[in-house]
């Protein structure tokens, strides 16, 4: 009988090892990204994992058309000029696949110079171009950073599921579908099952999607997207959640730095030198917003977008800190289960983080105390029953407790400087959008 | 203006230390998990993040009950007798909550004694069982490993979207709702995507929730289940993949061993020795099983779950592995996308994993071919303007590629040696149950 032994097959040298190899003749594979003809030979630029190669054809050989996937046997030869000091010299070519067509969007120059429609409708083909692409590399590396943080901290990773009886934000912004004959919602963030499983590790994470049925149709809404949510028990005040989410930010972007500087440089990130992040209540930003700009506050107790941006200036400003935590938010605004400040129940231990001005993370204490929730619940003319199995965790006994969720492509966006938030997904979906 | 630091606060020692501070005065927090009464004191036995600690209480203190959450001021003595080799001695106790009841289910023996139904409705308070969450412990462990292992084999990590407009295994076994006045469905794989992004990356994986409205009720069907998915482009043949697999499972096994060993002892797991996976095809292991068993073949397409148990049984009594793979899967069986196996159309260049009896991945090579695939959904009599934006990457350019689903449930359950998913399923979706 035939085995396997998972020994990885070696067909030849790894990209990232040329540098070693100069002089001596390498098997290579990708896909044709460019071909620019010159006189006597071409450039071939050939896309692999994480590269684009600068290879040398010359004139006798047969290229095929861009796209064709490959394996080059070329030689690598020292070259200055290079940014890589060396380029591939091909001797043969050995054709795996060809294209049916050419893409209709051209993607292989430096930028996609097309509307945000098309390159959404063709994103298997626009994601190719080398700086469409490495967006999604550094969202990896946001991922991968994250984790690296949460896991350094003795979060346990959590999945929670998608198909739920209750919403946890409430509200009409929720889809439903038909569960083998009763109603079920797509979850709108994991929030009841992640305070759940704090009575169980004390602190737990999940990056995974989340559903909100919003008509918005902004640039900054997306129907689908990645929450990257974690819960933290024995907490003694809410201030310890943010130290935590600045901590993890921290060390993301260290992390960026170290293990994706190549992506980093081909799109120009500046990222966000973060020292400590200031700490501003609801009512002073707004007063803070009214006061510098002169404008009336129409709002107590909600932010406009626009706001938004003038807090980020002014903070700054003052500041030097691209980010803000905003503390205290109203009662009023804020879901059944957060808790309220003591002393004053008009306003909650809750915050959110703007970033570049715009509202990248929402967290807060909540309730652990069963009287406490049942109280509020009541108050708010809610149906307690319905809720049943979520209020089963604080009847039989839960640590103070409190997390946070932050919109993995939101804040790609804006650390990579799009203003719409789609160039930072990989399939949006929203409100006119359901393909690719 | 206030601003935090991200410097994590330091509330005392971590559990993890307290083997260096023998003789010292400690503060721990955690849940109150088991108070027994001896003569003139107690053991109290404290739950924190990821141990239970033999804690000894003088009968003059005042114990808070059960699943109170408390800051223990202690003593760390030496005690031989304890299996960490000290214990602590309560001199204070910080209650900071207690339950407004005591669990109807016993939840601080070894086992949680009651049916499985008890078990799953009472999920936020049995999972605080010692070993309940151990189960999940290590499941995040093997969601660690494999992400670990893949990285390192340079795969990117990829989030897809659930919701979709075509379902990538056809039938009927998909979920539908209404997305803002068109039917959507929830995604019964990432299939079409990852493919998408092999055009891309080469290499992508994702963990993600994936749906199958099966009206199956059988201990090992999920309605909602985690899915473990790579795909890899620039194969030579399908057999690439299996290799990819077996070594991903043989890190994760070792990367089991070295950071969860605790775990691992607690729930008595027998990790499987995976030196070599065989291969059988699906003919051959149809006919091992008939002759082995005696048993005549009904069914030429499929296999029965009692035959993949006898597979199992056949195959490790000759070889002594748990796993294998078995290839060359009817063409009937298989998805639109499969790629048949040149020379023998009736037959396709895919596999299933079975561990333990059970199938745990599915996995092959796709048709890269535009005009392949379209010629073989034309076969199929399929509505090929359907798929027209999955077609939109093989139009343009794919290199051969393939990858497989490894569903993340079935595999701990196996691991760990439960007949039931659920027990291996954090909260489990099925006809029957939509909660907790």
């Amino acid at each position: 009988m035939k085995a396997l032994s998972g020994n990885i097959m070696n067909r030849g040298i790894e990209i990232e090892e040329l540098e070693s190899h100069v002089g001596e003749m390498v098997k290579v594979h990708g896909s044709i990204y460019k071909v620019r003809k010159m006189k006597g030979f071409s450039f071939v630029l050939l896309r692999t994992k994480r590269e684009v190669m600068q290879c040398i054809a010359e004139e006798v050989l047969e290229l095929p058309a861009e796209e064709s996937t490959v394996i080059l046997t070329a030689k690598v030869v020292e070259e200055p000029r290079s940014k890589k000091g060396y380029e591939l010299h091909i001797q043969g070519i050995e054709v795996l696949s060809e294209p049916s067509e050419a893409s209709p969007i051209v993607i292989n120059q430096k930028l996609v110079d097309t509307s945000i429609e098309n390159m959404l409708d063709y994103r298997m083909v626009t994601l190719r171009n080398q700086k469409q692409r490495a967006i999604f590399k550094l969202q990896e590396g946001i991922c991968q950073g994250f984790r690296s943080f949460l896991q350094s901290q003795n979060f346990t990773e959590i999945h929670t599921p998608k198909l739920v009886q209750t919403g946890a934000e409430g509200g009409a912004n929720i889809f439903a579908l038909n569960y083998f004959g009763q109603q079920a919602y797509l979850a709108q963030s994991p929030q009841f099952y992640k305070q759940m499983m704090v009575g169980v590790f004390e602190r737990v994470y999940e990056i995974g999607p989340v559903f909100r049925a919003e008509k918005h149709d902004t640039s900054r809404h997306l129907n689908e997207y990645t929450s990257v949510d974690f819960e933290m028990g024995f907490i003694r005040s809410f201030e310890e959640i943010m130290e935590m989410e600045t901590g993890m930010l921290k060390y993301t972007m260290n992390y960026l730095k170290e293990y994706y500087g190549e992506e980093l440089a081909l799109l120009n990130v500046k990222l966000p030198v973060i020292e400590e992040i200031p700490v501003i209540t609801f009512y002073e930003a707004k007063e803070l917003v009214s006061k510098e700009y002169n404008r009336p506050i129409t709002d107590m107790e909600d932010f406009e977008p626009e706001e938004e941006k003038l807090l980020y200036e002014c903070i700054y400003k003052k500041t030097g800190s691209e980010f803000v935590f905003v503390t205290h938010y109203p009662s009023s605004k804020r879901p059944f289960y957060a808790m309220e400040t003591p002393g004053n129940a008009e306003v909650t231990d809750s915050f959110d983080l703007l970033f570049r001005g715009l509202e990248i993370t929402t967290g807060g204490q909540r309730i652990h105390s069963y009287e406490e929730q049942v109280e509020k619940m009541h108050r708010r003319e809610m149906t307690v029953e319905l809720f049943e199995s979520y209020l089963m965790m604080h009847k039989y006994g839960m640590p103070p407790h409190g997390g946070m969720g932050l919109g993995l492509e939101r804040f790609t966006a804006k650390l990579l400087g799009y203003e719409n938030v789609r160039y930072a997904t990989l399939f949006p979906r929203d409100i006119h959008r359901l393909t690719p």
